[in-house]
């Protein structure tokens, strides 16, 4: 969360559910620390601990509103259990939708503010294997849609940031995970599709294509300090192509079956089909994504 | 639900959450009852009546799934509960999970099936007070969109079908319910854009482009008769303009500026607009969609 002062400087309010967690940040911070940072502890899961944490700052004053906690679930449809999926939604959906609730209120009567989701490309388009982190995607990205639109009266802007894959340890730990997974309830066929192409497909496509969190942070200060800041922001123009496929065939088809021949046809040559794209990428499609450099 | 005998003639299998209520039903269907048309009671909410009700078919075959379950929600969303919220995510999101985690390993096994699901519009695009209902649908396209990548390899369909506006009882019964809600926790204003220029607007699609749940049934067995099903299947002719608008343009500000236009400041001559529209669409829109004339 960020507030600006008279002379249009941030001062940045960090949260975490677990403060005790807070050293490498604060070493990262330097001397920000304390000055135009602070951090408050905060839970997007607790309707209490966001009514805390927003009372807690000075006025309830907050000028952006970054939401960016979320996590992931990959793994046969089948095999997962509506639990599971819950609790995606509850972090990646509802979570926005209490941090919108409690600070939207609040920008509207000031006629100001700028609501930031950090959503993803699987929020524009779903893949295989991880359909129910896309869905929780889609589902913010309807929702703010709507807002965008009903905003518009009060002078509060509404961005979308839509990064593809991000080398954080967020990510690695679920790939761990995820490969020692038994998944009960999925046939021995659709397993080894999961584990010979979706999860090699992943590693090459995160080695290859991988951004870093510092490329979405700058991504997300462009979007900010933009006078007419847009609704959506791919942060990677590699994705430009994929998202547009979707766009030139309103059936849908054509979107599905190529990523299906993504997925299992071009698995063995997808490193190179990566370098080839991000040979490619330097020049034009750079031009219609918001990039990092 | 339906299934095929040798002959492809389809046995469908309509579900009700109370048979009790099936009278209307049962008069509609005339001389298929009990022949080609039986019914089963269903509750998607429930894991054990999913279960029940498709272990009572025989050999548990279902050849197509149509799922139909819906409930809306309208209104500002600081003014709607997380619990509201979530009533409309169990029925529009988790009921399709629940059938088709159900159905959908038997159809892999026996390398034959097609799933439906009967989607919006608003699934592909957000709308102003119908936030939640929206993000209900998009969770629902992005989760189908990664099972028709996997589905494919086991020769499994999924297709969507996208009406706009339907004339039913669920809609007529929603407007009326929601024009006496208070919306505790919205402000005047937004109340105010609410009442005046979101219910009017409703009421003008409604009349001016809303079809009949026959004719969304019609576009459904087009779609099923299909020798290669589309996944995606706008059902109105005059949403395609709509649709394209925002996949006209990757930020998203085109459709979020039109749509605010449309919302705030043609509402008055909205129903010229609609007449305007619906006298175009009588030409080349019609092969952009699946007409159900």
């Amino acid at each position: 969360m960020l507030a600006r002062d008279e002379m249009k400087r941030y001062y940045v309010i960090g949260t975490m559910r677990d403060l005790k967690r807070k050293d490498k940040l604060v070493e990262a911070a330097g001397d920000a620390y304390g000055k135009t940072l602070s951090l408050l502890t905060l839970d997007v899961c607790s309707d209490e601990s966001v009514k805390q944490c927003v009372d807690s700052i000075k006025d309830r004053h907050i000028d952006i509103l970054i939401n960016n906690a979320g996590v992931g679930l990959v793994g046969p449809v089948e095999a997962l259990s509506l639990d599971e999926m819950k609790q995606v939604f509850k972090t990646n959906f509802y979570g926005v939708v209490r941090m919108i609730k409690e600070v939207m209120p609040d920008m509207k009567s000031r006629r100001s503010g700028h609501i930031i989701v950090i959503s993803s490309v699987l929020g524009l388009h779903g893949v295989a294997f991880n359909d129910v982190y896309s869905a929780s995607k889609f589902a913010t990205e309807g929702l703010c849609e709507g807002l965008a639109i009903q905003l518009m009266n009060f002078n509060v802007n509404v961005s979308m940031i839509e990064p593809g894959p991000v080398n954080t340890e967020f990510e690695m730990k679920l790939m761990i995970e995820v490969s020692k997974k038994e998944f009960v309830g999925a046939d021995p066929e659709t397993l080894d599709h999961f584990r010979t192409c979706y999860l090699p497909t992943q590693v090459n496509l995160f080695q290859g294509l991988g951004q870093t969190p510092e490329d979405i942070a700058r991504v997300t200060k462009k979007v900010i300090e933009s006078p007419q800041p847009p609704f959506r922001n791919l942060t990677n123009p590699l994705y430009t192509p994929i998202v547009a496929l979707k766009y030139a065939d309103e059936t849908g088809s054509l979107s599905v079956h190529t990523f299906y021949h993504m997925l299992y046809n071009l698995g063995g040559v997808m490193h190179v089909t990566v370098r080839i794209m991000k040979f490619l990428s330097f020049g034009w499609l750079r031009r219609r994504a918001i990039s990092p450099t």
